[in-house]
């Protein structure tokens, strides 16, 4: 347990510059609020933010309230410093969100609100929401009213605040504590009895984010429901801002992008492909090459396992290419189709041993049938003379269709089952690439195939 | 030239069985506008819809204009006739669109009210409009209001006839003809001067989109403005419907499913994994995979020219694996990167000199780097005594590496260059899947290899 120290300013700024930040969330909890209140409007801007955000969300809340107006402007500025930035930046993600969780809500919307919108798109982190959530794209422009109103009072509300009218295709009802009670098309106001009381014409069902959501789970939202805006709270339903369904094409667009450039096997280039430097782009792409050809390098080490059996009848070297090509094929086909299907959530984690059922079939199915199709490509050359593959061509043949079904099946295995390994240890699925699996898939597929050859051919050609 | 025929009905219907399109629109290009206009109210449903629409834009809006109010109606549900959309499907492309152009503007208008939603769905090919174009996509809830109007009387008329309130977010302006002048916010609208005149608050920049254009200019709008709805019209002008953002937000989404999807390499599956059928989705696989396997058994061939010298050395054959796929890895990554950036409009068929120039020296440091790796693996493991190369190991090093520098360049070259060609002949970039790539280029990888092989072993191993 810290030592409760006394709550001296020197301390608090001593606890900060040497990062001890449990101790010092440890010692404001130990202090009264007005006492932060107070005390904290003596240190710098940067100290001023950092023990602002220690507070524990409830607490801060009541420090906010006892500063005064001019007071809680500065704080609001410190809290976008740069210093602030880099402490946040500097410290490991698990720590952040630890210590930094969310703002009260009064702070977050006068945060939003007083930041231009450049500052508030490179202060969005600050809101204490990890990359990638709905709190990061979330704006101020929203016009709220109360549920007390008639249609005309609200309209005539909304004429004297409303400024940007873009933003103005919904409207919020929040009670007087900021709470979010349900939304209202300016549209329906429009056309409803001057004279209804605006919670009688709202939309049915309110459908809202809350800030901490991931910003696929708004995807999805924007999708099912057709709208476009929808509103962000915080955990205790209070209104924040609102997020665009503009700003949600983007991200639909560039998550797109990002899984199709992993997929293809390299990292995610983050800019369009002509606005990233040569270098830079070589130096993306190179670093997973080289990965996926320390991987590949396995298949060297396999081949030489069976460098006698090659050497013997080197008539098997011919079809190594063939064989596991089809694997690596088969594995990316699968790959991509539930790596998109995850990314939409057409299929959840628990899906995983249907999926592998259903993949296991498909692979046992085209396995056998590449196999058909080898076995009389081999039958076929030998009998028309374009290659001599010996006496024991059929057998030879035997081997390539059973080691297809074999390579082919544990392929789609692979392919399928490595996006939700991926996704069950949190990471991307997208990373499972098809070069990746094609990868995975060689090496195996050359110990399938030369198991087979020995089964098949021991004591004719091995 | 066809022959000038009398204009009877029983030679009409004679023509459409026969399905002698040329001819029957020759015949009514020489009939009078009120002439069509009687006689096509005596034919069946479909043929009446048929005649009409080989009638020639200008002269079916006069055609239509003969018509009384229910004859409108009856030829306007005779359009979406059954048999009408089969005569349409069975017609080859490029007929169906040198005989059935766009409908006159009002008849597009009326179909598109008259029809239900689902009806719409199902029908919106008949209005002559291409698949993914945004014709398909568009819907007629829209409001429009006259130029003369000031804000008071538009929102008057709005409060009359609006009845969607979710697609009352944009209200457009149109002339006496449904010419679109201007498009206004309905927010606009009701924060504007009562008094004032539509046309001085309306949106400064109208954008607006063609029936013809395709939907992925309809995205890149969207994207770009910002915009929850965008007016649609015909090559003249005339307002024909909207399309919505959140259709956009579904386009932008199968778009991408598609393209990974063909990336991996099977076609598009067209419904969510889940949904489709075992069977189904084998065919769907099987098709691609099969297609690969053909292509890939040019390895077994290409091999099989160079029997003689893996039984010479076998050492040659253990890197085979790890040679062509290093090959198909760097193939993969190009592709998918210049098929997303040819999706997302980042580049364009004409950028393919400059990116032929990117690749190739991306692919050459890439490769030499690659080699470098290869060509250290094999003398360390010399050294170490883990495997052994003989006593040309060093020349075996150089081997892989000079082999992987081409091999890489031309994976990286022939998997930036598909997407182009493929785009060049009218087909998806996306149909060069990173498994076809991988295909090409094993075999292309391996004739590198051993011809490598021949030039630096020459009379040592070799």
């Amino acid at each position: 347990m810290p030592q409760k120290l006394a709550p001296a300013i020197s301390d608090w700024t001593q606890l900060i510059e040497q990062q001890r930040w449990q101790e010092l969330s440890a010692v404001l909890e130990d202090t009264h609020v007005s006492d932060i209140a107070e005390r904290i409007t003596a240190l710098t801007p940067k100290e001023r933010a950092i023990v602002f955000r220690l507070v524990e969300r409830e607490r801060a809340s009541e420090v906010f309230g006892y500063l005064p107006y001019g007071e809680q402007r500065e704080l609001i500025h410190s809290l976008s410093d740069e210093e602030v930035k880099r402490v946040l930046d500097e410290m490991r993600p698990d720590d952040r969100t630890r210590f930094f969780g969310e703002m009260p809500a009064e702070v977050t919307r006068k945060l939003i609100e007083e930041l231009s919108p450049e500052e508030l798109k490179e202060s969005r982190e600050l809101l204490g929401y990890p990359a990638d959530s709905v709190g990061r794209y979330m704006t101020p422009h929203y016009v709220f009213i109360s549920p007390e109103m008639t249609a005309s009072q609200a309209i005539e509300h909304i004429r004297k605040v409303g400024s940007r009218s873009e933003t103005l295709n919904v409207i919020y009802i929040l009670d007087t504590n900021g709470k979010l009670l349900e939304d209202i098309r300016l549209g329906s106001l429009v056309l409803a009895d001057p004279q209804s009381k605006v919670t009688d014409i709202a939309d049915p069902a309110l459908v809202s984010l809350h800030a901490m959501d991931d910003r696929e789970r708004a995807l999805k939202l924007f999708e099912k429901y057709d709208r476009v805006a929808l509103p962000v709270t915080d955990a205790d339903g209070n209104m924040l801002g609102i997020v665009t369904v503009d700003d949600m094409l983007d991200v639909a667009q560039s998550e797109a992008t990002e899984d199709i450039q992993k997929l293809g096997g390299s990292e995610a280039l983050d800019a369009p492909y002509t606005q990233v430097g040569l270098w830079d782009m070589i130096r993306k792409r190179g670093g997973w090459l080289s990965a996926l050809f320390l991987g590949e390098m396995l298949t060297a080490t396999a081949m030489s396992f069976f460098e006698t059996e090659i050497a013997k009848a080197v008539v098997l070297a011919l079809f190594v290419p063939l064989i596991i090509s089809s694997g690596g094929n088969s594995g990316s086909q699968a790959a991509s189709l539930i790596i998109r299907a995850l990314a939409l959530h057409e299929l959840k984690l628990r899906d995983w041993f249907k999926v592998c059922y259903r993949e296991l079939i498909s692979g046992l199915a085209l396995g056998f049938m590449l196999g058909v199709i080898g076995f009389f490509r081999i039958v076929l050359w030998q009998h028309l003379h374009l290659t001599n593959y010996g006496q024991h061509y059929l057998l030879l043949a035997f081997t390539v269709w059973a080691s297809l079904i074999g390579v082919v099946m544990f392929g789609t295995l692979a392919g399928s089952m490595l996006p939700f390994i991926m996704r069950r240890f949190g990471f991307d699925p997208a990373a499972s690439s098809a070069p990746f699996v094609a990868t995975l898939v060689d090496v195996t597929g050359l110990c399938i195939y030369f198991s087979v050859a020995l089964l098949i051919l021991h004591g004719t050609l091995l």
